[in-house]
């Protein structure tokens, strides 16, 4: 369903909601015009007229100022008009509703909107609603997605790996309330990686978490051993609670990174993290400024992916 | 007073401060403008460089996003250089008088100030401060104007109406709190409207209220009776205070505008709204998503409206 | 060692984090350069290409609309994209580190950071820590530095009074908790200014201010008497605690710049404050209001002095 409403009817991307169902020439078409945008951001004009004269809403139900952010600078580099609205402290608190919202802003001709939402759907809701040529970008819903940031990290691994087809990924860390471990996990299936493994604790990992393709490891150790690229998680503190759960520093005694644990994966392994990090918990300072370490650049590739994905969305109304 | 102050010895407007005392050939060619600027807005590239190089400061003392955001927009799509202030979060707090923060801002070289208070008159207080060249327009002040929304509606009637001088008009609902109710009826009855109706519980209407040329109804039924156009106002409940006032439900069973109560008014009837709604308040949702609707399109209009206001003031330097 | 890192090899202007050691060359190229930008700010399109596709990032740990606004319109008028970001409601509130937040930052291909922060030395930290090429500008640091300020008060007074090399300069109030006098002092003895004076209680001065090379005085009649340029401070209330210090009434009237104080004043004194003003309290209406005054001036000055320090530090790239 998700797969139908962000494609057209000739397979061409008129949403982007989630990776799930996403082809895989799709995603490669992606990171292919993501690789001209990189270039755009090393120029010393680093502004290309491809979005001039467009209307772009980042509607943010949930606050993020690093995400919004990202979006924001894709945007502009881009040349559109962005309007930036923290909805949490404006009309939704006057009674208005999700949908409401949204159409004000569709009359006023939007032709985007970058949307992060606490409740997952709600940006698959909002993309069953606009008018044709509306376009409409996940930034995060809930614990279900958040596809831009699944995206930019399979540039990353397209960019110091190659090929993704004899790769061993291992994701770590807290699974269960991760959107962007979802969203990684459909990226790689699709893209033919053939080991994709999450390693944590019982508690911190989705029940069923193998139908979604993947091998689930509780012993890090083990989870670890010939990896080529270790994806981190950020321990979300704010979204978890309950007495099953380890405290941060017991979580970091077992799962945290740390340049010894590092050493079991491959010698040319990378290190992902989607940011921000917490030093010493579920990364040590060690490995997050170390030389496997590619978490910057995988901030600069973002920009690059959500420039692409943009320019891509907007393209497809001619 | 007002008048003398948004007109120069010309009579040429220098400031929209309210619909009050406007002429009407300066109401006709705000809309006439604004029809072009419509035209413009559904371009692929919605931008002229009418106020390139122009600085607009959004200066809201009272938050709203959302008409923050239709300025916004509309000072985009003109090219203009925008600026957006919080105030209650900035240098009032510091002790800051209103007119030392406007002449702080006027120091900057601003163009345009897009005001926002609480406070009825704020916006005239600033007009009559800056040095000439400098405009303010007023984007809501207490329960006094908000002229761009009552322009805006004058633009919607005429689009589906074309001719004013037939009209019979209700508003509907909570008058009392409405500064948009007050530049609706100047703005229609300087237009010529020869039948304008205000409809409400005695205690949601301002005492002498016939003085403005309206007609008063209490009874829903005889108010709504072959009606043009049906105006409906949001219920301000947080402006709402008293042991007088209806409650939402009370008032949604008596004045809320329903299939049925609409059904009184013409066959053609259109039925209008500020906005934000409250569904099952002063309107069902039966009605705001009805054929008679044209809630969305004023939100369209509004835009073109806004960048004609601040086109006509920039051309007015020269 | 800030002078160092504020220069690069060949004396160039890389950062700028305070006026402390900055060379008197580079001071005046400053104000050189602004001069040609006010005149930019009195056309009708405020508005030169010099600074297209840079992206700018308005980082700002301490509130404050005011400055974020001068820097925001300058950048915009130099055709930059803008960025602003209150980080006290971000990053950092999940844990991020300030480093952390301004290498990501980074990675998104920022030119230029200008940072306010609460603590002293946070640009000079960042600064050490951005790659070649990117720009630091210090917003206000702590009771550290706030150099755009300080220029913009050495661009008013040469606007003035021409020459530095004879005039006699008092910086009346709070200089304990100011950065903006700290900046001051520096800027005024670089440029050659015979007499600098402090005036104020010794609970507002700080110890051994004489080092800086003014001469303090507690006499307010004598610290006036026969100045060319009266500086009067903000009262930072916010700032202030403890039983030594007078409260705002009794700080007026002893140390509150009234025409009476003034008259003491050359009979061409100017008068300037950084703003906003407090009136009844560090200066009286009829001063901050009056002939002498030029407060506003320094306003529209300043939008000039942080083009030029904008321009010029993205010029030293090439």
């Amino acid at each position: 369903m998700s797969a139908n409403l962000q494609l057209d009817s000739q397979g061409r991307l008129v949403h982007l909601l989630t990776t799930e169902g996403l082809p895989r020439s799709l995603i490669l078409h992606i990171l292919d015009t993501a690789a001209q945008f990189v270039s755009v951001n090393e120029r010393e004009v680093k502004k290309v007229p491809l979005l001039r004269g467009k209307s772009i809403f980042n509607v943010f139900f949930e606050n993020s100022t690093r995400t919004r952010t990202t979006f924001e600078i894709a945007a502009k580099r881009l040349s559109a008009d962005v309007i930036n609205l923290n909805i949490g402290s404006s009309s939704t608190a006057k009674g208005e509703t999700l949908l409401d919202t949204v159409w004000n802003l569709q009359a006023m001709d939007a032709d985007m909107f970058v949307v992060r939402h606490a409740e997952a759907g709600a940006p698959h809701l909002i993309a069953r609603h606009v008018k044709p040529g509306v376009h409409v970008v996940n930034a995060g819903d809930g614990r279900h997605a958040h596809p831009t940031q699944g995206l930019l990290d399979m540039y990353t691994i397209r960019h110091y790996k190659q090929d993704f087809s004899r790769l061993v990924v291992a994701i770590v860390g807290d699974v269960l309330h991760s959107r962007v471990a979802r969203s990684q996990i459909h990226a790689l299936t699709t893209l033919g990686v053939p080991e994709v493994r999450v390693v944590g604790p019982k508690t911190l990992l989705p029940k069923d978490v193998e139908r979604l393709g993947v091998r689930v490891f509780h012993d890090v150790a083990a989870g670890l051993r010939d990896c080529d690229v270790v994806i981190t998680l950020r321990l979300q503190n704010e979204r978890m609670s309950g007495p099953l759960l380890p405290s941060a520093g017991e979580f970091n005694k077992t799962y945290g990174l740390t340049p010894e644990k590092l050493a079991l994966a491959k010698p040319d392994a990378i290190v992902m993290h989607p940011g921000p990090i917490n030093r010493g918990v579920e990364i040590d300072s060690g490995v997050a400024d170390g030389t496997h370490s590619v978490i910057m650049p995988q901030v600069t590739f973002g920009i690059a992916v959500r420039m692409a994905v943009m320019a891509i969305l907007a393209g497809n109304d001619r």
